[in-house]
């Protein structure tokens, strides 16, 4: 990534200021739009949502904003009104700095719930990093490190599309396989394009939908999530088929961010791609896949290198979707276990062997009642995930 | 427990037959009634439903059933046609041995998907179980025995109401946490009193709701779970306040094996117990307790003994019940932890000790919507959870 893949008109910071006590990482990002920015985001379907959820979801979508202010370590969720007091003083501290109105920021955390933000310090981060934005590839990426908290890996995905006249810029953190922070997934998508903010919020939602929607580590869904694009027009306007592309760029960008969070899932050893097809509905097939990802049986199966069939076709069969067990085929890799109802003889030895000599592996699941389908990412489920898990201390 | 215990006029075996190469222990059991008995049935929801299943939802319900034949080890499901003849000669092979009509008998199966019966083993260990029935109470153990797949503990309980003049008696084998069988859940539950097949069939199913269908291990529902109930009416016939009677002491059985289940689950170390109250209906409190109970960040929390309430409440939001945050409130044993919607300052030590020291232990959710309530049974997640279901081999 150079200079040239960021879209123009934005500058990043990312600093510490000690959202946690004791810890020492980059923990607070501002990310700023030169000029007004359209903005529209999606967040999280749990019914108890964190205080910068609600904040944001009062100013979403919009055709002015100008920034965003996001903590990582606290979730500021489960905190009440003086949650949402915290909210909203975030984005009057970042106003402030970058000398904008407070309507104009957005704000985002992702960390433990329950515990009120220490807001001198995160008020002092705010300060700091506003003195440190830049529009260099260093701040972007600081930005997208501050925004983690037990991810691995910075997750960053930049595209310029040939001859458009524009670039996307998207970073996000994971779900990750850790639960401190209940898998919240956050993520930022920046573009220079002119997009009306009319043309952008259902652009969000659908991309959302595609991709991020399409990744699960172990199921549950926090109250911090938050997907957030911003399109500040410095850029040529976009309608009609130039739009339609624009879409499918920046969903690109989504799906890259998103399977990088199912790839970096700590303590995860199997990154997996579920393919379902031939149903009814994408949403049929959404809900098969996603049920499959979701099982404890399926996963540790994969851990164990264990070509469990049984399991694969058991979750299908209680995901709540309707079709006649006849109708379904299975496919490990390029291995068929199971065709139309029936189970086929096949090399356990060389399946086995597939899911212990690749990590990255591949189920199919084909019905043939439709052309609804989905494409999944998970990881699998293993004895350091449950360290992790376990020994997480509030 | 004597022989006194047992409801009259049912012989009971249990014997090994070999259902899987190289195991030696108890894996096929019969059940038979000395006169016609009235029989019902409540089955696993999954599209994809075992052999044997198919044939007692054909079968049921009944007012002229004599046994049951159950076999631990294959659970003849996604075995096409051929499966369901296998089923079909397992009900013929019995009824000829004890020389009923092949109609007259119901059939179950627990343990790995996908392989054929070993049909000659199976053949033989019926036949072999016709010749050892007996009403002992070492037989109704050794059936007991016989449908255990990893469950390490032999679930059974009986029931003598005072001065009713009939006995229940039920046996069970677990959702134990152990994957290989999908956590199978097979029980059944026999009376000498009589009542009639149009009675016992709602009967059975509120009880499976009010209990089986309140115990979860992981969350996958298997393609065989099965709860048979019969009564052979050797003793009184039951009908308005005796009949209501007999369902809830039946119920009383079906809650005992549904808490032995969640307590055996192989690799925990803890059983919980939760409490959701206050939600507009019974259906919405059970989708929040279950929601919880399969929660992998609530399991690892308990088993790292960490009162991670935030883990809780989000899985409470994502659960698809309508409600305000405001309303909730969490206890953890005495503790209370969270308010109407607000964090309370607690003793987090305490806290943690109740989850360290106590193998039992007890979640409380409180709402103010109505008069909604469920309690459910499940167990944490642990190493040996993960190393259980991964070592597992088909």
């Amino acid at each position: 990534m150079d200079e040239r893949d960021l879209p123009s008109g934005y500058r990043y910071a990312g600093v510490h200021c000690g959202v946690r006590p004791g810890r020492t990482r980059l923990d607070l990002a501002l990310v700023l739009s030169d000029r007004a920015a359209a903005a529209a985001g999606t967040f999280t379907q749990n019914r108890v949502v964190a205080a910068p959820v609600k904040l944001c979801r009062q100013r979403l979508p919009t055709r002015d904003a100008r920034g965003i202010v996001i903590c990582a370590g606290n979730a500021n969720a489960c905190t009440g009104e003086q949650g949402f007091r915290d909210a909203e003083r975030m984005a009057a501290v970042a106003a402030k700095a970058i000398d904008v109105r407070p309507e104009q920021i957005l704000v985002c955390a992702t960390g433990v719930i329950g515990w009120r933000l220490p807001m001198p310090n995160i008020e002092a981060g705010i300060d700091k990093a506003a003195g440190e934005l830049s529009g260099e590839v260093a701040a972007f990426e600081r930005a997208a490190t501050a925004i983690m908290t037990t991810d691995t890996k910075v997750k960053v995905s930049t595209i310029h599309p040939a001859g458009a006249g524009y670039r996307i810029a998207g970073f996000a953190k994971g779900a990750a396989m850790i639960g401190p922070n209940l898998a919240t997934l956050l993520a930022f998508v920046v573009t220079d394009a002119a997009v009306r903010a009319e043309d952008l919020q259902p652009i969000t939602a659908r991309a959302a939908a595609r991709t991020f929607n399409c990744v699960s580590v172990e199921g549950d869904t926090s109250t911090n999530d938050t997907l957030l694009f911003l399109a500040n027009g410095t850029g040529p306007a976009l309608a009609g088929e130039a739009l339609a592309r624009f879409e499918r760029e920046a969903t690109r960008v989504c799906a890259d961010l998103a399977r990088s969070i199912a790839a970096d899932a700590e303590g995860a050893s199997h990154f997996v791609t579920i393919d379902v097809e031939g149903l009814k509905t994408d949403a049929d097939a959404h809900r098969i896949a996603k049920t499959v990802a979701d099982s404890v049986l399926v996963k540790t199966a994969i851990f164990g290198a264990d070509p469990n069939w049984g399991r694969i076709i058991c979750a299908a069969g209680y995901a709540g979707v309707e079709f006649a067990e006849e109708e379904m085929s299975v496919w490990l890799g390029d291995i068929r276990l199971y065709e139309r109802g029936a189970p086929l003889s096949f090399d356990a030895g060389a399946a086995a062997a597939y899911l212990r000599n690749n990590r990255e592996i591949h189920i199919r699941l084909g019905f043939r009642s439709g052309m609804g389908r989905c494409t999944f990412w998970t990881s699998d489920l293993t004895y350091d995930y449950v360290k992790l898990n376990a020994e997480y201390t509030t």
